[in-house]
């Protein structure tokens, strides 16, 4: 069982409008609602895989509320969530019909006190002992200490539970000094970690820095790791046009998803470049179409660097 | 105790972003959440001014329960709303921190089933032998017959209750010719329904089409109202500068509030003008400031046309 971690998990709100004007008003001709989060996000692609997974993090409010009566419905997926005085967060894109664009509204997300982040604590501790891996995912929420990440980080590791680490700014600087087994940056997210804007030269940086493997996103330039085994750089057979929403956390999916199944680097970095272009191909954003994955694993090119 | 009808309820949210640009993603700094819907503004404006109110419509889904969770901690305040299948709409006001402008994204609202609109019908004729007034306001949400309000108006003057009704469109045409006892157009509204954009002669006209009276707000200019007792223009003292959300609504509470207090109308106009001018320069949308509304009431003119 995977067991990943939303500490702000969200209500994802996709709204249709014809072409977003600002001070104008705009009616919205189709709404789309999904639970939300990185890790949640995550969590759904693990379970479409046929993973076994369990979600845990903090909701809160009637948004929280629709969060989980959403997880409820789907198969392999157990909720562990918490329960926060606060509301859940929600995010709203919205897509322009004419330039197929797409506009973001992020709500900050709700004040985490000590007692709900002692109670979160406990319950990771409960929950560690049963699980083959764990991803750390997304943003903390207001409340949670700036350290939090390399607590768990800690925490997994003295459990013997390899651990993936999502997130971005100080907590990913923190959290990496406590020797993650993975962290997956994007471009800006490690030239923030590292002053570097040269790639292949940031993830050694990094992982001097304390991860043990780090697999960088570039996009539609595919992913780079640099793990103890070797470095490699895969790619996609061509550049995917779609919505790239929740691409990341396909990757980190398919990361996730080779590392219990005990693949070798190359064929996790395959299966995790092509669930991310799988991603960005399907027409709902933070879904991916099956057939689509199954010809691209064919498709994704890995060469050692 | 007066009755209100929203059939189209709604969450609104009140979003402070920096400044919105099409295709960027944004912070969102502060959340307001208010229930909402015409008749729900109407209701917490009456409130306030001391009447009983009872709320009446659909709400359904987690944004209604929100909805009716608000709701039920204001003082006399009724709710007689009735469930739908459908999740009660969200509109989204964006407000830009550097303009003051906003951007507005309305939800189209749930469908309503002939089972849900049979129920409404028959708690609206329970409702009505309690009633000293009704206000029909809003949009009809998808399923309700667009003759809907022109029922509403007819079952309200049978039962001998004095109905004002504040819609659009051709629900407004419709209801218009049921002769309902007021109806407040907007500009806007008036010209569509009367192809007139002389406010004056389209007041006298929407009356040859039935309405007994026609108050017609005019913005910054106030009120003109052509009633069967004579013609008058109500106007603030001032432009007020602020957001004008809300401000509509508060008008048709100060006509209904007039109107059940048995004031000649000048007097009901003058209360409808400073209510509303007194929303424009709350600070938050819909809300009134109950000493600037005292001030503002000593300062409207009311002239015979």
């Amino acid at each position: 069982m995977i067991l990943t971690v939303t500490l702000n998990t969200a209500l994802d709100l996709t709204y249709r409008v014809r072409s977003l004007r600002p001070h104008a008003s705009h009616r919205v001709s189709e709404v789309i609602e999904r639970p939300g989060g990185k890790g949640v996000n995550v969590s759904r692609v693990l379970a479409a895989l046929g993973h076994e997974v369990t979600v845990t993090g903090f909701t809160g409010g009637g948004t929280g509320r629709a969060v989980r009566d959403m997880l409820s419905g789907m198969p392999r997926l157990t909720d562990a969530l918490l329960p926060a005085a606060g509301a859940t967060r929600r995010t709203i894109a919205v897509v322009d019909e004419l330039s197929g664009d797409t506009t973001q509204l992020n709500e900050p997300g709700p004040q985490i006190s000590p007692t709900e982040w002692g109670a979160f604590l406990d319950r990771y501790e409960e929950l560690l002992p049963g699980v083959s891996a764990v991803a750390l995912c997304g943003s903390l929420p207001p409340g949670v200490p700036v350290g939090a990440y390399a607590n768990l980080v800690r925490d997994a590791r003295s459990h013997g539970v390899p651990v993936l680490l999502d997130t971005s700014g100080e907590p990913l600087r923190r959290a990496v000094a406590a020797r993650p087994d993975i962290v997956k940056p994007n471009a800006d997210e490690l030239a923030e970690l590292t002053g570097s804007h040269d790639p292949l030269r940031a993830t050694q940086d990094a992982r001097r820095r304390g991860a043990h493997t780090v697999v960088a996103s570039l996009g539609p330039k595919g992913l780079l790791a640099a793990t103890p085994e070797g470095r490699w750089h895969a790619v996609p057979p061509a550049p995917e046009h779609g919505n790239p929403t929740g691409a990341g956390d396909s990757a980190v999916a398919g990361l996730l998803s080779g590392l219990v199944d005990r693949l070798p680097w190359p064929d996790r970095l395959a299966r995790a470049v092509a669930l991310s272009a799988a991603t960005v191909r399907a027409p709902a954003a933070g879904e991916f179409d099956h057939a689509a994955y199954e010809e691209l694993l064919a498709q994704v090119s890995v060469t050692a660097t």
